[in-house]
């Protein structure tokens, strides 16, 4: 019997051969699609169909991709000719909110802005915020290991998933990680999951640890600057004083002329690059103020705001960054990371880059946590070897500084021809034989992260 | 050649066969010693000097026991017959501190009080703090994932390293992880690597997350209550009610009263249990205020204090635990943790199983994150059967309750027994399996953690 005639004598009506959702499995939100079509969508509503969907995979030696919502920007969840895709976005339930224990249980297709609206009801949060946490399922979220506006404070995902329960390539289940807030019984696999992109088994349940509500106001500062090197240096500054802002986001000139002209407001003059920073909790309002001067001081002329709804609208200007850059062209966004002093230098290695290669690259930052963000714009669906040859640069650039190729959108496919050189060729070898211990047929995700191809 | 030899012949005086030092290296603090003596105590200088000694452990497959400070109390740097030691007690330099990135680059065989007190001049702390912090090297910190009293708001070890220098079984130096606060470049091999307990590698260097001091006043509340189960449901009350202690600990009766008749204090009345919280920060007077309503209305007899001297007295009660024990006879320290909600249910499972074995298990408690030391007394080097009998039913009741068998002390030898009860039979084969990718003969700490014989 073919692979998808087993599918579907197990799982009926979950096996999806429709031509536009083969299509739509081809790609994420990177623009990079898979050579040619995958086998079948599998809309898993249980973790049985999961664990049978592997089975079948593993019987027939048939490669499966894992996908939640398809949001990711690394190609990671691309799937192509011969690939089962195994689509977790229907199992969305909650099983546990424990407000006392500050934990909850959910099933991985649940989109993170869904949870966090439930949360909210108990007073609680899940604190990982990717800009994307309206379209992106919280499986996507730990697979990937996202981060967000707001991780500088309040953590990225990896500081908060107690545990996962995970299907094996060959269909077992297991239970890592535990309920309670401590626990340092054997190798902690939990934390190797989150960020394995879909390498080492299937994420079919999360239990994640949740904080409180913030109370108290939110203050917004924001400061426009002649250059992104003074904003750069000023948002160190910030860091360096000690003050911890919820938020803090730096965009480039380019950056914010993009937004500026999408959003149809006054053109910015030549050279201005912006930080917006926000600050919450009992001291947000003195600690606001404590940013201000700091950012005076670098020369940022600067405004203070106490106003919810004012915050919300000067943070749509960052938010509004992704569409800005679709309207321009095919955008590869990178995601490089340093250490937060190194953003200046960072930057200026950015200015060289666009110098020798004669391209503009659209940078915006969370500049709390030193992840930068530099946007390559192209025509037509292929990223050009020009541009190619400047991103290598600009990864090489990251890693000289004591930074990483990515600091929260992962390897996939995009980033995969770079990753030795950042591990090392022995860490490298180290880490594909971990996920073979996972996945010794390495029928998941192959081809992604860890292949030899470029 | 001996393997001896060949150490003696590669490693010169940093080879030490003296019986005080082989004696030495038998035990830990866990009053339990391996079965004969070591060969030698390798007392590393250099990243040379441990890669040479691997290199000569893996070609004549000898068993390295790595350690740094021996305090640890689950016996898992116990060094026995036919098996080199390895020290890391004389790496001790600092080589970066880095006040504007919050990082430190530290050799692994500084004591966390070392380091800390030198961070400190530069307004900063490493935030794990086990109460054996004076004593204990921050590598032995890393390899066992310790906890300490601060570590329910400040975290634990595994929130506080971005980055490790590992030397593999044959000799081989990796650098893990990232100077950035943020990276996701493949797995996430600096966490499987904290808490791994000298099984997949040797740690010859960290890069640490550091947090600022905490600026203004601390204050703490003791409360007495007529029990331990009201005292476990106040403290549980304080978790639930969103106040974040920076400290909160517990002592049963039995504690309270040992550690009473240590200090010579006035004896307690029977059946008094003891919170005692500290919080620190802008809102430290605010929030004790609020926690103290919250015991006073559990009926805890409850007393404030805005002085930091009066608060290391109040806390020195609490830091004479193992003292208390050790003056009473042989101790084995348990160290299980449930979600926090389950902490009135677990001290109810204590009190049953001290009835049914006929023995007082004394038991102090990390309140804040659901993690209890019930204390096993006895006389004599072994623990009795009975004992190992009543653990037994103490590791299963926390297990039952979603919690695990260790919050913080690890596996070691001492709970090796018990790990696939925790893990399951296929996670246990699984970790098993990614241990032997790290180190294929088997020579790092064998018979430690994953080890078949009880
Ligand atoms: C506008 C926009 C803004 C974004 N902003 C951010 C941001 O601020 N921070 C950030 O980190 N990312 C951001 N992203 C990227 C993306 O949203 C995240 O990577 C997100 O976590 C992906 O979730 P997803 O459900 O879409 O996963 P997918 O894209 O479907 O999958 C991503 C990877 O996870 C794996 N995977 C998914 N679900 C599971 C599962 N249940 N078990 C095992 N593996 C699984 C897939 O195999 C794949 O490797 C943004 C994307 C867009 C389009
Ligand atoms: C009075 C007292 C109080 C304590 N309080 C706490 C507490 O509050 N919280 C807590 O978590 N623990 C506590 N402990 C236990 C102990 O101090 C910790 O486990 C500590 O982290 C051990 O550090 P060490 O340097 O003594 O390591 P060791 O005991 O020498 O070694 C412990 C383990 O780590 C491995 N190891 C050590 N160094 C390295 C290295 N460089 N590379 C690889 N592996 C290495 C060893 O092989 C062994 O498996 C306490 C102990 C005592 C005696």
């Amino acid at each position: 019997m073919s692979v998808l005639a087993l599918l579907q004598e197990s799982l009926g009506t979950l096996v999806d051969t429709d031509e536009a959702s083969l299509e739509d499995a081809r790609a994420d939100r990177s623009g990079h699609a898979a050579a040619g079509r995958p086998l079948a969508v599998v809309h898993a509503e249980r973790v049985e169909d999961v664990q049978q969907t592997m089975r079948i995979a593993t019987a027939t030696r048939t490669p499966v991709v894992v996908r939640g919502a398809g949001t990711g920007l690394a190609g990671a969840a691309n799937a192509g000719a011969g690939e089962i895709v195994l689509s977790l976005r229907r199992m969305t339930a909650i099983s546990e909110i424990r407000p006392d224990d500050l934990l909850a249980v959910v099933e991985p297709g649940i989109l993170n802005a869904d949870l966090n609206a439930e949360l909210a009801t108990h007073g609680l949060w899940w604190a990982p915020d990717p800009a994307s946490r309206d379209i992106s399922t919280v499986g996507g979220n730990i697979a990937t290991g996202a981060g967000g506006l707001l991780c500088a404070k309040y953590g990225v995902v990896r500081d908060a998933v107690l545990g996962v329960d995970l299907v094996l390539a060959d269909g077992r289940l297991l239970h890592l990680g535990h309920r309670s807030v401590k626990g340092v019984t054997g190798l902690d696999l939990t934390a190797l999951v989150v960020g394995s992109e879909g390498t080492l088994g299937v994420v079919v349940a999360a239990t994640l640890k949740l904080r409180r509500l913030v109370p108290g106001e939110t203050c917004t500062v924001t400061a426009t600057f002649p250059g992104v090197r003074s904003a750069a240096a000023a948002s160190a500054a910030v860091t360096a004083a000690g003050v911890q802002p919820a938020i803090m986001e730096l965009m480039d000139a380019a950056s914010l002329a993009a937004v500026h002209a999408l959003l149809a407001l006054p053109v910015p003059s030549a050279g201005t690059a912006q930080l917006t920073i926000q600050t919450d909790g009992p001291a947000a309002a003195e600690e606001a103020d404590t940013i201000a001067a700091i950012l005076r001081a670098h020369d940022g002329d600067t405004v203070v705001s106490h106003d919810r709804v004012e915050g919300e609208r000067l943070l749509a200007i960052r938010r509004s960054m992704h569409a800005a850059m679709a309207s321009l062209g095919t955008t590869l966004i990178e995601d490089v990371s340093v250490p937060r002093s190194a953003m200046p230098a960072m930057f200026d290695e950015i200015a060289r880059i666009e110098r020798e290669y004669g391209i503009t690259i659209p940078t915006v930052a969370h500049a709390g946590d030193g992840n930068l963000h530099p946007n390559f714009i192209f025509d037509g669906p292929e990223t050009p070897p020009h541009v190619w040859a400047a991103a290598d640069d600009l990864f090489r650039a990251a890693i000289r500084l004591g930074g990483t190729l990515t600091g929260e959108h992962g390897i996939g496919v995009l980033k995969r021809r770079w990753l030795a050189d950042e591990l090392g060729d022995d860490q490298w070898q180290l880490q594909r034989q971990i996920a073979a211990v996972f996945d010794p047929l390495g029928i998941l995700n192959p081809g992604k992260v860890f292949s030899l191809d470029a």
